[in-house]
């Protein structure tokens, strides 16, 4: 199979394949909504993200079918001389697809998106369950020096 | 000592303060210009933060005198059926009141403008040769569930 990609920012058309692939996801198919319908949440989230210059929602397609996605959002900083951070959430790249470096790729593409952006640090954490993902980063020259702490609230 | 804390966004005035308790850490010293004159590309940062509804930099006070800071950033998601996540960085504590749990109460505080802001879950990642900053937020509910990596572009 030849794969054709393109990356863009999503657009609404986009949003449901995107869901789709959150739910494909080992951890992500207790946390998301399966309905058939897009819960309204969905939407708004969407909407959020869609008109805050700080956020891009990426989309990689093959040719018009969606297969991967992350979440790249630029967070002006002081430390390191004022240095502008990326922040990359939700990278997921469809199953039937993996094993063809389509997660490269997009990782590729958000790293331009960055440097364009005048960002220079990239972070991001991946669950500890995650066993592959952590040497996938690495071998795109990551750092795993930060423990990744979370708080969920009430 | 009786403390008298107080909270608030920070202001230009406050930025010089902030500024050397990222000097005074132990990782920070490194990274940060420690001239008498405030660098143009931390008061550039400082404006990028202070203008943007999804930041904000907190700066805690003991009556006038600069104590703590930390930095919040409000990130909308898809994830988790569309929570709003908090983002926290360069949390500090002056070193010369440090073990008066100045931590403790700037993090209730971080805490109740997450829940007033909507957002349910809260993130952070904190350098892991800082050994006693992991123990201190799992003392606050924090989980070290993910690995945090970092990518710095030249």
């Amino acid at each position: 199979m030849i794969l054709k990609l393109t990356q863009s920012k999503a657009t609404i058309d986009d949003l449901k394949d995107i869901i789709d692939l959150l739910l494909e996801d080992e951890l992500g198919q207790t946390r998301e909504n399966a309905s058939n319908n897009l819960d309204q949440k969905y939407i708004n989230a969407f909407h959020k993200i869609d008109t805050d210059p700080n956020q891009y929602l990426m989309v990689v397609k093959n040719k018009s079918e969606v297969v991967g996605t992350c979440h790249l959002t630029l967070m002006p900083s002081l430390t390191f001389m004022g240095s502008t951070r990326m922040q990359i959430e939700a990278v997921r790249v469809a199953e039937k697809y993996r094993g063809q470096k389509i997660g490269e790729w997009m990782m590729a593409e958000a790293i331009n998106y960055t440097k364009s952006n005048g960002a220079s640090i990239i972070q991001l954490t991946t669950n500890k369950k995650r066993s592959r993902a952590k040497n996938f980063y690495e071998k795109l020259g990551f750092e795993a020096t930060h423990e990744g702490m979370k708080l969920y609230l009430r």
